[in-house]
């Protein structure tokens, strides 16, 4: 959407340097932000991407939540105004100074400068709350896997690799769940890719298979037409549907099952990749789907290869 | 001088917002900048007035120090464009997270929110040492007090509330002269007031009596008109004088001798505040001129008054 960058272009100082693309990776925690930002830093090569975690924007450190009646995922525990200061200030190429939040001791601690490269990722629970926010990316992801399955990727995380125990990490969903609810999924609207790791109604998995994903694609930017290798023919592993989104908006469902074998894949990643455009000359990279467990999914590298596209097609 | 905000409202966002008045404070270490700050910032009022030093944006801790080749008044030492950056903000009215260097520690710590209020003093070693930081300000003073009274001011300081021996003290002030003179000082061209206390040629004074003080007063902004009260008649303990300053730029040299009377002084002071611009109903502020030892000095007392005055001037 080159509109927004003019605008922010307009409002903002640095409009000499090279603006660098921004995407935002958006998501309740443990709903797989990391996993999906991996894959595609890897695949715009070492050096090219830079990735931020706006979940540093902290305003209280631990042991200050104490005495604040809400959590971590509400805006007023967050410095929403610096976010938006220094997502403008990345969009048009310019160098921040970005707070840090220490997960392990829970304190804030030493700024990092932050210099942009040709893409900024920016990952974290927020980075879609605000109208201001939002208009200094060029694509927009949502990741919506449903509560069942974020629950079980949360315990999985925060008990192997945070040490909390599984009845602490149920609490600490339990106080979230309003919060998540009035800030964190409304922020799925303005997405321009929702990625939902789900099994598929009526078609039920053998066990081990990876998960069928289904990627909702808007059309609030040019997405690669896929109508050409895809139609609704739902026999096949991966399939196309036009359909409405929960709101009744038009969109595209890219469906693809669990068990699709990396053939039926191998089409539709061909297909997205010829639709880049010339000049680029870039090769089609291969290191995608990788999950945190190391297995493959062939969901995961469409998810991640559609967005690869749109940050190459972004560049200037 | 009103076109250098006009210059930044250009080239920065948040122009809707109020705009502050912006006053730099620049000079070497223990040159008196925070007995200057002090003084101005108690008769602005209470929440009138932020005041921030931009030795917070030091690059390295103290440990790191160790392993660089120059010291923290090198423009390397700091994140100078980072600075920028934050005065830029400031100056349109918008709130910073400002890095927190921790003298006791040595340590970079949590920053900190700052929000601008009427009025944003910056002090420090570099706040104008670039164009882009220098076109931030609505008025800048520059401290320039004898080489050899700041080195015992510095001394003073240092040993009684740093910590450190007279030996560590003049070795740093050996290490950092080279920067002193290549960074530091040459700011005072920039300055549209620059401040000098020192004894008077010619003129000793008893013992125990206040530093005399010289205030150039550059023509680079509209200063009040003391011609009326003051004239090159320099026989009375504060007096105007026309001269020429090192680089043969013509300036207003206010010379106010350390036994000035409080009458005398009071002459001076009624002049600056009757040409206050009439709506503002301030009344002239009687709590100026208050040393680090809480001594009076008349000068210190006028050079305040000076910049207040200033600081009314320019709001909006």
């Amino acid at each position: 959407m080159p509109h927004k960058l003019v605008r922010v272009q307009r409002s903002i100082p640095g409009g000499g340097r090279r603006r660098p693309v921004m995407l935002a990776i958006a998501g309740d925690s443990a709903a797989g932000k990391t996993t999906l930002t991996r894959g595609i830093a890897a695949a715009l090569g070492p050096g090219r991407a830079t990735a931020i975690c706006v979940d540093d924007y902290h305003r209280y450190d631990r042991v200050e939540r104490r005495g604040v009646p809400f959590t971590v995922l509400h805006p007023d525990s967050n410095y929403v105004d610096i976010m938006e200061q220094h997502l403008q200030l990345l969009a048009l190429g310019q160098p921040i100074l970005k707070p840090v939040y220490d997960h392990g001791s829970g304190q804030l601690v030493r700024p990092v400068l932050v210099e942009p490269h040709d893409f900024v990722i920016v990952e974290g629970l927020l980075p879609l709350h605000t109208k201001l926010a939002r208009a200094c990316f060029d694509i927009t992801v949502y990741l919506d896997p449903p509560e069942a399955i974020r629950r079980e990727w949360k315990l999985r995380r925060d008990c192997a690799e945070r040490g909390y125990t599984r009845e602490q990490v149920l609490a600490e969903l339990e106080r979230r769940e309003p919060e998540s609810a009035a800030y964190i999924r409304p922020q799925r609207q303005w997405a321009d890719l929702c990625v939902r790791f789900a099994p598929i109604k009526g078609r039920p998995a053998a066990r081990g298979t990876p998960l069928s994903a289904e990627l909702l694609l808007r059309p609030t930017v040019q997405h690669p037409d896929l109508t050409e290798v895809l139609t609704d023919d739902d026999r096949r592993t991966v399939h196309l549907k036009l359909s409405r989104d929960a709101d009744g908006r038009p969109v595209d469902a890219l469906h693809i099952h669990g068990y699709a074998p990396r053939e039926d894949s191998r089409i539709v990643e061909k297909a997205i990749w010829e639709q880049l455009s010339s000049g680029h000359g870039t090769p089609m990279p291969d290191s995608l789907g990788t999950l945190a467990d190391g297995r493959r999914s062939e969901a995961l590298a469409i998810a991640q290869l559609l967005v690869v596209w749109h940050l190459l097609e972004a560049l200037e």
